[in-house]
């Protein structure tokens, strides 16, 4: 791998610091951990990068205003790193993340429209394309635009289904630029993309394929991104864009020392002071696409096959309340909380709750969970990776076992060592549990060993390797080109 | 196309016969005018034809136990014909019908499940492919080897989704056999498929593959079956069986023939003494990948727009309610008709109600407002070709414009004289009725001529003659593979 020192323009909608005031009316900076900053870290210490997000608060969009560019800070782990924080008119920023990019995009890339209602492709939709998903998509090709011509040798790295329409623009201008994105989530058929009007679905096609690079966790995303976007856009559409598939990863490091930090510790022992013999764990946003309804039926009917596990197993649930200013989510975490209800009062004994559900965003419980649960249900109904996936077999003391979604990306690196499951097929799942329960110790034990041997393998500079590849193998195509041009 | 006689096994669940008691007790047979027969009628007529079908009623089963294989009959038209019923468990056959192929099966291919909630696959749906598809398409598949026996020569035509499994067994205990197969409904991407158990997946798929000829009604079709084949199966999936796209159509002559019946001429009397000045013409099953209700919501939008249409244009809905004993239909059915009384309590004046709704099965009313509308809509979710938008412009009498789903297999024909829609896009399609009823008299002639013309030169004789060309092409690769085996 190439140790040189690069130029990277990271773009993406959620940036690795924000501003808030405190009581006092002096600046905080808030260094977000979430997964996308976690994994470019290591990019952050070792270059020269610039990154590119939306100003959110009141306070960010007051400290874009005082830089007019990019100012100097440090993401969390200490590392410098030049943050561009891209201002948008409010509403228009409400319109491209509360109406396009959630739900409209995320719903189709996660099969989770009833289509027979919804969506209603209706002028409030192409209101919120036309006047918030394309300014704020504009805003951020500007901002690009500006710090490229700073550093005309930057690679730039776009992320997610926030800025499908950024590359294209950044292109039109900038022919000889590499560019590169990242699609965390699924990609789905091509058929799926026919929902959107015309020239919605081909913007988001053109808009990828502006770029040199389109990675994916999966091959199957991959596949079907090619596919997709020959359908719409024609068969030479994936002439100049290269398409990967790296899976996203953990920091297996991070994770043993934050399993051992007190406030786990803590919760682990409060944990250990109540569990019951076994624990069947699954720890998720209130996403509809986690499938949490269906995980529930399923150890019901567990629970109906296996009398001996009354009193002594539990599914022990997780979930951080996620998204609840749209309906659709506050109407499945309604479902979620009637399911474990009616579950609850079907066999709860004294003394044993089949379901403990807690509602909550409490990671230091989360990973005391992951250290003590026998079985780990992972059952979306489609995920791009599912990081819970790779972290709770890191740190899990019980030789617990994966029971795992066949289309959460992680099943393409981690079948060989999980318990499959169709994530709509409640008696499989059912099965799935049991068999998870009854597998001897010494297979367990091996199972959960090669799963932590293939994270630990293929970690996050193992991804950020491949990525770097990536970019370097766009470039040699661009000289390449250039030269025989 | 040759003229030789040829012998050819039909196969679908619903044959061209069927049996009753009338009040004095004496056998009736009922000749079918379905789709399915009208198509095959000249086959029938041509050619020495055995057709197998399910024996469904009581007085069905009493043929077939008499005749202990196939009687000699005559289809609606007066050709003979060699029927042979296969009987059926009745519990196992509604399982089959009314659990497996619709809903199941039919729900997938027109993409109607809404994924977070169903299906759930669970015992019953388990029970009911093991206990009810399976061991009627084993029926299906040994009447077709008994007859194969008697005709070692016939080439056999299987037809759509009841079926998908005969043609493997048939297959096993012959080798030899030209077999085919024609879908008659959508074929939807590779991804939907993982919603079944990799069991009934596989199944679907290798049965099919088990043909030498797939066919179906277009080219998109066709291509997410040969995707989802090599998805599901592995790369070398389709060596054997040629998928081919061939679009099914009416008989013209017929529909000319029809128009001029007093039944059909009484209908139009009455509707022409209470016409507006223009219509607005929907004619389909209240089946939800009809998408009625965004029809409805899409009219409301163009009222809304247009003032002007008040009182002049009426939406008139001819619905035969379908399969009313399956809950998603009955609810969908009541989503139709509140949407109905609140858009007329909307707009309704003295004398103009903005919605005429028939919720009947009437043919001739249908035929009637076939001749009498400006424009006709036909927006389906998806849908395997929509023969209405065939049949209506042959017989229309008043310059009547045609505004057609993307997603309906027809658009692959009529594209170019059409006014196209998404069927998501509700101002799409108020835009495009307001298009459709503004355009001039002679680009509405032109386009409408332009459609007769393609669907007269593309007739049913056109796709029996493709069907034909693709079993000689059949036999001759494995005349081929023999001789140089």
């Amino acid at each position: 791998m190439a140790a040189a020192r690069r130029s990277l323009i990271v773009v993406s909608n959620r940036g690795p610091v924000g501003y808030a005031r405190d009581e006092d009316g002096s600046r905080v900076a808030r260094r977000g951990g979430g997964g996308l900053v976690t994994a470019l870290r290591s990019l952050v210490a070792h270059h020269d990068v610039t990154w590119i997000a939306s100003a959110i608060t009141d306070e960010d969009r007051v400290v874009a205003a005082e830089a007019g560019g990019a100012v100097e800070e440090t993401v969390r782990g200490g590392s410098p790193c030049r943050l561009r924080l891209v201002p948008h008119d409010p509403a228009a920023y409400d319109r491209f993340y509360n109406v396009i990019a959630n739900p409209t995009i995320w719903f189709l890339q996660h099969y989770l429209w009833d289509l027979v209602r919804n969506p209603n492709v209706d002028a409030a939709l192409l209101h919120a394309w036309d006047d918030g998903y394309v300014p704020v998509n504009r805003a951020f090709a500007g901002a690009v635009l500006e710090e490229l011509a700073a550093r005309p040798d930057a690679t730039v790295f776009f992320h997610d289904y926030h800025l499908y329409l950024a590359p294209r623009l950044v292109r039109d201008a900038r022919p000889d630029a590499v560019l590169a994105h990242f699609v965390h989530i699924p990609w789905p058929d091509a058929e799926l993309w026919h929902v959107l009007p015309e020239g919605m679905r081909r913007g988001v096609h053109e808009g990828l394929l502006a770029n040199d690079v389109v990675g994916f966790h999966t091959e199957r995303w991959a596949r079907n991104f090619r596919r997709s976007a020959e359908d719409l856009l024609g068969e030479g559409a994936l002439e100049r864009t290269h398409v990967t598939a790296h899976p996203i990863s953990v920091d297996a490091a991070e994770f043993a020392h934050l399993a051992e930090t007190e406030a786990v510790l803590q919760r682990e022992r409060e944990l250990v002071a109540r569990r019951p013999e076994r624990i069947v764990l699954r720890v998720d946003r209130t996403d509809p696409s986690k499938n949490v309804v269906r995980g529930f039926l399923a150890f019901e009917l567990y629970l109906e096959a296996h009398p001996e596990a009354h009193g002594r197993v539990v599914m022990l649930a997780l979930l951080d309340p996620s998204r609840q200013d749209i309906p659709e989510y506050a109407e499945y975490l309604a479902a979620i909380e009637r399911e474990v209800r009616r579950v609850n009062a079907r066999f709860e004994t004294d003394g044993w709750t089949p379901i403990d559900l807690r509602v909550e965003d409490d990671f230091a419980a989360s990973l005391a969970a992951y250290k003590q649960f026998d079985v780990l249900l992972v059952n979306a109904l489609f995920d791009g990776l599912n990081l819970v996936a790779k972290e709770a077999p890191l740190v899990n003391e019980r030789g617990g076992v994966l029971v795992l979604s066949e289309n959460a990306g992680a099943h393409e690196e981690l079948a060989e060592w999980v318990v499959s499951i169709n994530p709509f097929d409640l008696g499989g799942q059912a099965e799935a549990i049991h068999r998870a329960l009854a597998m001897e110790e010494g297979e367990r034990e091996r199972r959960l060993q090669a799963i932590r041997d293939r994270v630990r393998s293929h970690d996050l500079e193992w991804w950020i390797g491949a990525q770097l590849s990536d970019f370097d193998a766009a470039a040699a195509r661009r000289r390449a080109a250039a030269t025989a041009g």
